[in-house]
């Protein structure tokens, strides 16, 4: 469903990579259109209680087809969408998490990493959907 | 209990009509009076996330006989039910789910619609109640 | 993904009006290629406790691609998949589950229904996959 | 804690590679010493219910640092670990699963896999779990 095997592993390589360069141990985590893990990678250190956030923020991003971010902008206090984390098992809805369209745009999976700080964790799941949106 | 399914069926295909008005795509969801799922449907291509909580609108709106978004008014920091979303395995409190009366004013159900702004999902959810509570 | 709301929608009208012929009260879900609820009814006074039990025969029979009765013939004591239930949250393995193909022979999605013996339950589930397959 | 990445990815890779020369389509998993995942992979195709199943596997056989199905041999009705699968939010007790050792014989993580036969899905297992225990 949607994203391939052989493209979730190019995005985890271009993410794992992107965590050397960076210096940064990140859990990495790539599910399909229907919001099931695809692939996985822990590196060695990398925070434990990370695992289940990248998970999350793959998913988060893959449910309603938009950065995981942009979420979390309209679930504070006052916003419309409060609360919204309670749903679907437990949401993740900070930065970290990226949908990954195909060359029409049509959404086929979606990228979530969790291990350093917000900006990092963005930084390393943008790496990893470029790698293959820009194919 | 309370709503029978012919009900429950017209208030979706009220709710999807509006939705195919309106130009958007939606889960609804309608429970009975023991706020248990009567009738479900997921337009092709809605959202996903948004499958749970269109059924979480529905059980709060009727967990509490209140539109689902006068509870999250209560809600917020510092507001009297602070944290009720923890309650009852996980409420969606934003609106977009509203309690179903009969004509003597007994709450028989409720629907919950999500799969746009919340402004939206509460205007199929209310097509979706008049159905009932008009007839 | 897969099956579509108007074909889910179908198949849940075929197995309803199956069950009026019967005259039994079942629980109906369908799910899309995601194993994700697509469409569903209960009827009215049928059990309770089959409104879960017929969407997880319609989940199960999706994550399989089989009828959950032959999931079931192999999860018995001694069997090669002994305690299979106890994975994705609780499967149900007994009849009433069927994978629905498209022209292709494709899984696009799952039927399963709930509420009377198993033999019921699945001459229902056959008539509303059938309204899809055959057509 | 115990087994690497690196060491994960090897284990996944030869796997794999198994997969593809049996012709199967698996779901692989990797756990570490903590039982916590580390790597994982679903190849295209495969069952969408045995995603669960290969992460319980592998979780399972580090729990106990023994290959899931000796615990299966227990856990039938009247064996000395009869419901054992009810612990541990759900295990996995048929063939699939082996603990990983490292040099001098301490378990360092676990490989689960699932997506065919018992048989099939032992076998994988064992193809990557001998990748990184006879290096």
């Amino acid at each position: 469903m949607g994203i391939t095997l052989q493209q979730a592993q190019a995005a985890i390589q271009a993410a794992h990579q992107k965590c050397l360069e960076m210096g940064v141990k990140m859990n990495i985590a790539v599910v399909d259109a229907g919001a099931n893990l695809t692939a996985f990678i822990r590196m060695d250190d990398a925070w434990l209680g990370s695992l289940d956030i990248s998970i999350r923020k793959a998913k988060t991003a893959r449910y309603f087809d938009m950065p995981t971010g942009a979420i979390g902008g309209l679930s504070q206090p006052g916003g419309s969408l409060f609360g919204i984390e309670h749903s679907n098992g437990g949401l993740i809805t900070f930065p970290g998490g990226l949908p990954i369209k195909d060359a029409d745009g049509h959404v086929i999976g979606a990228i979530g990493v969790s291990g350093s700080t917000v900006e990092d964790d963005h930084a390393v799941a943008e790496a990893g959907m470029k790698a293959i949106e820009h194919q």
